[in-house]
């Protein structure tokens, strides 16, 4: 049989024991703590494959005939509402996609998408959504290659949800990779944070104001790919979605096991985004992204990097906001504006459901 | 850029003009002539790339540095109820993946799956599910390699929707797609027809009565690289699920413009369900099949194909059903058991909601 010529993906078995959970509530869906709760004691023992033990947004996989290397991943996207400033579920589901793929190092080629359509959802809003999934696609230069329509009754979903997978290939040697992060790298972002998760509040009326704040939705894997020719040496890309900055850089934290120190004062922040955070009480470092990058990279190849970023439509206020260190382990630490340090912890429970 | 050396995958262009439909309506999820005219009409024009335009279950890609292709496929499941008769929304998002991509004579290696899961699923609901994913991808030989979950609110889902995407490789020069029947041609079917579809209803209530049914649902890659090296000209293979048989060989008669004409004795099916459809005025020919694979061949290797398939546990009622002729273009004929000859159109509008 042709699979036993196929290498099986070789890891660590899932240590983690069974834990009872009682029933699904949102902040399963938040991506914080709870969410990581859910993936590690009910998921990964269960479906446990190497790829999903890494705990990266993305697979890589072998291939055997050559030595490229596939990159697949897979993102719902239950976005409300359905259009929001700056982007909508359309562009949301392809640049989430493209950007998991890039994130790994490939050049993401094909995208397929999978639609949950509600009973009466008006063809016209479907429309729209397709032409903008269709431009987000162009931009990107992928192509959607397959797909699947279900139709619900009324009520048992909401307007529509989609579902995107991409394919990608990595072309090169260096292993990029949530673990790769080591002591004496320097923590690069792409540019303001916060933008897309206080857009998407805005328009749900949530904010009781309206924020002027545009969401970042942007397919990133052009910007990836120059970074990566002029920063060969790139140890992670990762970008910071659902529990934004401060929880993204956790994740990385622990699966390097190494210590995060950040400067506030370095952080770009867009001031609508600010302003909207202090009134609300939200921290913008939780808040989601959908078109920026987290960059770590060795020291000598950051200068590079940030001009690259800078001169690049979707990096243009890129930043360099903080250094890996060994201690303390798995920790992310804030020097604060005031000068004191504080711990970042991982975004617990929900804070803003179907931000993405 | 890397993507200018990666091959565009060339085709016509969609010559579909946009046409007018205003609310989406259950029927758009039958797999019949309304799910055809949704994708024609508004999905294929809007998103339109070649390996969609090619109106197959899956996409084939082609690779760059070596001779094999990538196929990828992706897959909804909404099916209510959750469980049911001989499987659950588990083992078929697995399985439904699977056979997508084997059915393009690819061995399927991995899948990815999204699942979006409706605020209060009972946790133990979610693991009994992970388990029938995990058994069903066991026992296909495949991985689970990349994941994503997101929460949506009381009312907003329907329990548990789970998404699936799955990649393999054509390791083969002699391509398999709808399009390939040819006139000579003989049509065989891997066993009875109907069971999923009405072990679904049974469990829903539908019936009025318990019809002793099982679900069909299982992975059918092994059986398909026991036919493919029993019959290396295989020109079809296709799993007649929403639509059943009747609307699947239309798809392919209209893919490879020609005529099919079926000889309803030799068509096998359950008496349980044969009965089941008679109470409730179905025609078995209609209904869906989760572990079905019709395989269109030449004439002569159409004897070897049935040995082997009577051989295996998933083909045990193998059977001959038809033969393909060059008229009339795009049609299916049934030969009925009196003698007469009837037009089988394809699937008009809704029979049988969340099937799948």
């Amino acid at each position: 049989m042709e699979e036993r010529n196929f290498p099986t993906i070789e890891g660590p078995v899932c240590p983690r024991p069974f834990h009872h959970m009682e029933k699904i509530v949102l902040g399963h869906g938040s991506g914080g703590r709870m969410t990581r709760d859910l993936v590690e004691k009910i998921f990964l023992p269960l479906l446990s494959s190497p790829p999903l033990l890494a705990g990266n947004d993305f697979a890589t996989l072998p291939q055997v005939k050559n030595g490229s290397v596939l990159a697949v991943s897979t993102d719902c996207h239950v976005v409300s509402p359905l259009f929001f400033p700056g982007g909508d579920i359309g562009r949301l589901s392809v640049c989430g996609t493209v950007n998991d793929v890039a994130m790994s190092g490939a050049q993401p080629y094909y995208i397929t998408a999978g639609f949950i359509l509600e009973e009466g959802l008006p063809v016209s809003t479907l429309v729209r959504i397709l032409e903008s999934m269709k431009a987000a696609a162009e931009e990107a230069g992928i192509q959607i290659v397959a797909g699947d329509t279900k139709v619900v009754e009324k009520g048992k979903a909401d307007g529509v949800f989609i579902i995107t997978s991409g394919v990608g290939l990595i072309h090169r040697s260096q292993k990029i990779s949530g673990d790769q992060a080591k002591p004496g790298d320097v923590v690069l972002i792409s540019g303001t944070i916060g933008d897309h998760g206080i857009a998407v509040l805005s328009e749900r009326g949530d904010l009781g104001f309206s924020a002027q704040v545009l969401s970042d939705v942007a397919p990133l894997n052009h910007l990836i790919q120059a970074i990566l020719q002029t920063a060969p040496n790139t140890h992670v890309l990762r970008d910071p979605t659902r529990g934004g900055l401060a929880t993204t850089l956790n994740e990385i934290a622990l699966q390097s096991q190494i210590g995060i120190r950040l400067e506030e004062r370095l952080i770009p922040i867009n001031p609508a985004v600010r302003a909207a955070c202090e009134m609300l009480g939200f921290d913008p470092l939780y808040i989601a992204n959908e078109g920026k990058v987290i960059v770590i990279v060795p020291a000598e190849e950051a200068d590079q990097v940030i001009q690259v970023m800078s001169s690049h439509p979707y990096g243009k206020n890129a930043a360099r906001i903080g250094v890996v260190h060994e201690l303390p382990v798995g920790r992310v630490l804030l020097q604060t504006t005031i000068g004191a340090t504080r711990i970042l912890d991982i975004l617990e429970g929900e804070m803003l459901p179907r931000i993405c």
